[in-house]
């Protein structure tokens, strides 16, 4: 019991913290989303192509890229000429909105139409956290086998869109589309799913269309 | 501060029961072995293959499989006719000594050589609790990319085996096993590398004559 209380107190520490950014966000009109992967789903590599494409479409943008120890992924992204600032977490498994406030301090709001966060690398624990974005998207992979969504629910529940990564890898292992898209469904009935490849670039432009509406709507402050 | 101060007597209450978990094993001369990797990585495959291995070698065991909801690996196991305990976390993203002491209450302890714990699919938490196993195993797989053992330091710190899945899809993927292999070694330097695939049972022999090993060096009470 005693450890249901202390996590209840710790998310209510962490939920006063993301309402403090959200009001930042809303005031600059600004979109934060929150990509939420495992390890190796191919989330840097995505944020390389889906970042050149939104900085070929004018859109101004920071990522704030998490991780552990290391700052492998930020260089990757600054390499590719993309805004970053890194995060690292230590030991722990998730950014918490305190960590996203933290970063956005780096960041001039004012000059911004969005933020990426990349989380740690993990289905479960960035998913109970809010951080103050606008929306969570589940990053899953071929190669992690179509059964996660029903496996790591709680994810695939709080989230505004599926991503479903290295689809150029289709023919090579055990993974069934119909099934994955019925085990998303079976957990979130109307959630939309993007099938992208972040190697050869198939679906990415379809991910940075709907960016580009949702920034719209934030910009015309439509809830 | 306070949630630093909270994590350590959780981890505390933790390694009391871990303690009292690992003093069961010792008396009736059982091996535990805690299996952790990432969503996907090819945990309950790679049981399914090294269990049939381990029931025609003759050797006594049971599987713990953790996963947030579900029995899905369970059952596989299951029709594979392997001995198993389902062992459900909710939303909790890892596997603690209290849940592995219950499980074991489940299990015949006097009649076992060999426990196996296939923790929640997550390369940060699992990491961070002792459950009473004699060994980790860090598994990871070549579909998640070779950086992995130093964006996630502490598993491979800690662990006492690394195995690498998906070695069959090595020309699909892009993978420098030899940059791995110094990943690895950059953060555990004595640490053995096992390479398989538990698609086409490339390696499967290795770890099963390892646990032989083991499992001896245990019931000779060889510390």
């Amino acid at each position: 019991m005693a450890f249901k209380v202390i996590k209840e107190n710790v998310l209510k520490d962490n939920d006063r913290v993301a309402k403090m950014v959200r009001e930042d966000l809303k005031k600059n009109k600004v979109l934060m989303i929150n990509v939420i992967a495992s390890p190796g789903a191919g989330k840097t590599l995505f944020l390389e192509k889906a970042g050149m494409s939104l900085k070929n479409a004018g859109i101004s943008f920071e990522i704030l890229t998490g991780d552990c120890f290391t700052s492998r992924d930020a260089e990757r992204l600054d390499a590719a000429g993309l805004p970053v600032v890194q995060i690292n977490t230590g030991n722990a498994c998730h950014i918490d909105a305190g960590l996203v406030k933290k970063a956005l301090e780096e960041v001039r709001l004012d000059e911004k139409d969005l933020i990426i966060i990349e989380n740690v690398g993990n289905l479960v624990c960035p998913a109970e956290f809010d951080v103050g974005e606008d929306f969570k998207v589940a990053f899953l992979s071929t190669t992690e086998g179509h059964d996660k969504p029903i496996k790591y629910p709680l994810l695939v529940k709080i989230s505004n869109l599926a991503i479903i990564n290295k689809i150029d890898l289709l023919q090579y292992v055990d993974f069934d589309m119909s099934f994955f898209e019925e085990c998303i469904h079976k957990v979130n009935s109307a959630l939309q799913i993007m099938k992208i490849s972040s190697k050869t670039g198939d679906g990415i432009d379809n991910f940075v269309g709907w960016i580009k509406d949702k920034i719209k709507m934030k910009k015309e402050n439509v809830e």
